[in-house]
């Protein structure tokens, strides 16, 4: 039987690579494996030594069952090194690269690559990030006390949400969350197993999402201000947890500070901070007046937000904030316009303030499609995965008639069979980089998007849709309310408020699924750390193997009903096929018979981890 | 019938693009051509605005015969503006992107690209270039009066070249060629039809290639000098051609006065244009320590090289030498080291300082592997095409048994067939960008690699591998002699003396091929400027459609023996298929029959155009 387990395989986990992170100038050892009937005779590394390729030979270095492990030294001459591999046997050549094995010559654009740059923090690798709306999540006994601003329709918490965009109510129904409403729920969340809080902004804002900021130096009153915020942060890290901010580097709100000063006054010195316009308009976040856009090609502007102590960047990640990092807000449009592209000095200059305040700070970066040229250097350790995971899951695993609608997109991300879906998830990671892909957050929804549950339509489609992202390489997010079953079908609409005061509403059989993903995340290096081999891809079934040293797991994503799945143990590793985890509730063990492994027929969408 | 041209289609051509160089911050219109029976039922442009995604509307726009014309408005917001096509019908989408239709969601690598920055000079985009290799050209009767210079060990005429790079004379063995044996033998470039005259580098290096230059200052005594020169030019002139000269920017030799002052003075101004390091040792090409590497991170060498009326790169294209612009040797690597990377500026710089000297320089920069990155900007205004074009068709054509060796590579060129060819030629024309890809030198050998008659094997297949350089996009570039049917099995070996005193080893129908094609590309627009569209590819055969407003071409390649091709002749567009060229010399007409239009079987490898 030939299987995908019998391609060559490398990957950027620690099976395959010496160094994760090598010494600029130095050199690491990469590792190749094929199946030993495989042709290859003659292997290289290709790198490109300050754009020019060279060719660095590798070695057969052990054999291990029907496994050929080959080797080669490659040389890190540059910070961000490219790299591929050529097979050869007598006149044929395949290469290997990110995206696979290729039998032409492909451009460089899917080439593995490794940098020297500094990795994410460990916490922020092996996180589970919780994402919270801060309006929408729970609301203090000292919310009751404060007024209704004056921009805000007032919304009793268990309203309905307005949603649509062309209502002038969706960004101002207020429903009054606060920061001591999340302390007061940090249980749930511990329940969850989340280990990230992260809540969107908490700059006051003339809007309930507070994208739009009217200062960067103090937290919203209506959020309890500066002090509620010091509270949230101190309960996190009493439990040994992180805090994450949330920033608007590409634009303030048309209330900010330094921007009604700069409309005040054309001498101010703020007015340069933003692009006005002879006639006294200004460029604004895609083309919403509300929303203007800063110039951070100014250094006045990149002193006060980006650049050293006092900067806004610095001075939340001290106490008594100590916020932990930054997910920033349009990192792919921040310091870009027209002529104009700052984005990766701004982006190095953020993290190096925020490595300056504190030892181990993360900064991810929303990007909204292809990140890849955006994330390989020293700025955003990783994205918002959309493009990489979101969508591709999203179309593997959407119900047909679901009313849920994507962002950023005038259609549907249409149904795909599991072929399609393992090709995108296959060239996005390749996009990114391994150690990019893997600090990048894996996302089934946002309070952007659709939820995940309206997006799959059941139960039990989503707790799939929930093992594929805490199983695939990647920190899985999850937005607050999808482990109870949420739903929304469109980021407005997904911003709803938790149902705390209706248990009975509650999922508790995908919250149970979420936790149990959240321990075997915890307990098992190989969801964090290990590498991703391809297994068995059909229609309906992704099945894959998270390699590492400490021990290998085996992954069967199924969405539908389906018969047994065979797969050659010898390729696999197959030592002991203990279920960790099955959402069918069977949890079968497995056995290699006849140099044959066979994975269950399962009735229905099913999630199953096995150890090897 | 199914073939290639039912595929939608859009390319960067006047077809399919309103402005091939748009106004920044304005718009143009792009096209899709479909199939009448292609189920799209909806359209957009996905482009990435400040790296946002957006998505604008098409429409149809006419229906001409069995195509359907889509149109839509493109905002030009970036100078290199990134977009693709989204293909809905029912809930099913597919993306078109540079490299073709995909029904996955693919990464933005293959994205079309168009740019705000001017194109090349038209002179360079309809040239013929061809490129001569001063020591092995011609010798004027004033090299007879030249001593041997010391470090040179002299050759006769009708001496072997001795080629192995083991062997030290390989570079120093000097057969004596000069810039007045090239005047003396323009009929002949003539004749074959080229309008530009390439020469490798003329300045003064102890060596025959002259890649280890001791000054930029003057031309080579040895190759008549700075007179020469102007000579040349003047001849090249007169005849409405071009000249182009050869830049070391990556290196110098060791022997040139910058060099050797730096290395006699550690406080010398030049020591710093270089990278010593402590113990004096320093960077150099690829560890030959007799070409060390420039630092074009220093403004000093800077302005020297590159920037300014009195840089290199503006003195010699001012009268009286006049050069219309360079080839910039090892462009790659040029201001890159480690963690340097100033090669787009120095590229940037580099065309500016052309641009200030002369209305319509070219420069053109060397790269052997994936360009992309370095092309589309305001730098190179294209490369020599070694990866996206002279290795596929080198694959496509190489005869089995060859000697031949490609450079930079551990291993031959694989020979494959027409559809792995097909996949590499189009993806690394999307990863360039039709501008670029257009713009960059179609090679079928250089000074630097095997000659295409080692490659191919016989005269037939020379001249259908001569075919498709002369019809694919890209301006094609002769290494003096491939016309005659010169032979080599590497860059040195390749660099033999023209056999001007043996006229009977010429290649005569071959060179009457060239000469053919040369007059086929001045004639039709189609084969300088329009688009290409693939109608059919198989194992042995690559057949294509140049398209254009003024009359297309289409071009059936052959590496073999086969049958008749069948082709629909309603997407073809067929009115008349006249024979302009046929290596065959059959030149059979073509005519639509039940909506069939038949290419004729072939007897053996043949090259056929015939006009639409």
């Amino acid at each position: 039987m030939t299987s995908l387990l019998h391609e060559p395989h490398h990957d950027g986990s620690p099976l395959y690579v010496g160094d994760e992170v090598p010494t600029l100038g130095w050199s690491t050892q990469v590792r190749v494996r094929t199946a030993a009937d495989d042709p290859v005779e003659a292997m290289w590394i290709r790198t490109t030594y300050d754009a020019e390729p060279t060719f660095h030979p590798c070695a057969v270095v052990a054999h291990e069952g029907d496994t050929v492990w080959w080797e080669g030294t490659l040389p890190v001459h540059n910070p961000v090194t490219h790299y591929r591999f050529l097979l050869a046997h007598g006149s044929e050549q395949r290469w290997l690269t990110g995206a696979g094995v290729s039998d032409h010559d492909v451009p460089d654009a899917f080439d593995f690559r490794i940098t020297a740059h500094a990795a994410a923090p460990d916490w922020g690798r092996d996180a589970v990030v919780y994402q919270i709306f801060p309006d929408r999540f729970a609301r203090s006994a000292a919310a009751d006390e404060r007024p209704t601003p004056h921009w805000a329709v007032p919304a009793a918490w268990d309203d309905e949400v307005v949603f649509e965009g062309s209502d002038p109510h969706t960004p101002l129904q207020f429903f009054g969350g606060d920061l001591d409403g999340i302390v007061d729920h940090l249980d749930h969340i511990g329940e969850v197993g989340a280990t990230v809080v992260y809540t969107t902004p908490v700059f006051p804002g003339e809007s309930n999402h507070r994208y739009n900021a009217s200062t960067f130096d103090g937290v919203d009153p209506l959020l309890g201000g500066d002090e509620a915020y010091a509270r949230l942060s101190t309960a996190v890290h009493e439990r040994g947890w992180r805090l994450l901010g949330d920033l608007t580097t590409n634009h303030t709100g048309d209330t900010h500070e330094w921007f009604t000063s700069a409309v005040a006054d054309p001498e101010s010195p703020t007015r340069d901070w933003y692009y006005f316009r002879h006639d006294g308009s200004y460029e604004c976040w895609m083309g919403h007046g509300t929303l203007p856009k800063l110039n951070l090609a100014h250094p006045g502007l990149r002193a006060a937000m980006v650049e050293g102590p006092d900067s806004v960047v610095a001075r939340w990640l001290r106490p008594p904030y100590d916020v932990d990092g930054w997910r920033i807000d349009v990192a792919n449009m921040t310091g870009r316009l027209g002529r104009v592209d700052v984005n990766q000095e701004v982006a190095r200059a953020l993290r190096a303030t925020a490595d300056a305040e504190r030892p181990d700070p993360l900064v991810i970066g929303e990007h909204n499609h292809d990140a890849s040229s955006d994330l390989d250097g020293d700025g955003w350790h990783g994205t918002m995965n959309y493009s990489g995971f979101s969508w591709p899951v999203w179309s593997w695993l959407r119900a047909p008639e679901t009313a849920a609608r994507p962002f950023g997109r005038p259609v549907q991300v249409p149904r795909r069979g599991g072929p399609l879906v393992h090709r995108s998830l296959r060239e996005w990671l390749a996009r990114y980089g391994w150690r990019a892909a893997s600090q990048s957050w894996n996302i089934l929804g946002s309070h952007d998007s659709a939820r995940i549950r309206t997006v799959v339509g059941s139960g039990e489609a989503q707790r799939v849709a929930a093992g594929l992202q805490f199983t695939l390489p990647g920190v899985p997010m999850i937005f607050a309310g999808d482990e109870i079953g949420l739903e929304g079908v469109l980021g407005e609409d997904s911003r709803r408020p938790m149902p705390w005061d209706r248990p009975d509403e509650w999922d508790r059989e995908t919250m149970a699924t979420y936790a149990a993903l959240a321990r075997l995340r915890t307990e098992h290096d190989a969801l964090r750390r290990g590498g991703l081999r391809w297994a068995h891809v059909d229609d309906d079934a992704l099945v894959f193997v998270r390699e590492h040293p400490a021990g290998s797991l085996l992954v069967a994503a199924r969405r539908a009903a389906g018969p047994e799945i065979e797969l050659p143990s010898g390729l696999l590793g197959l030592a002991d096929g203990t279920a960790l985890l099955d959402t069918s509730g069977r949890g079968e063990k497995l056995a290699a018979a006849d140099d044959v492994v066979t994975l269950p027929a399962v009735d229905g969408p099913t999630l199953a981890v096995w150890a090897l």
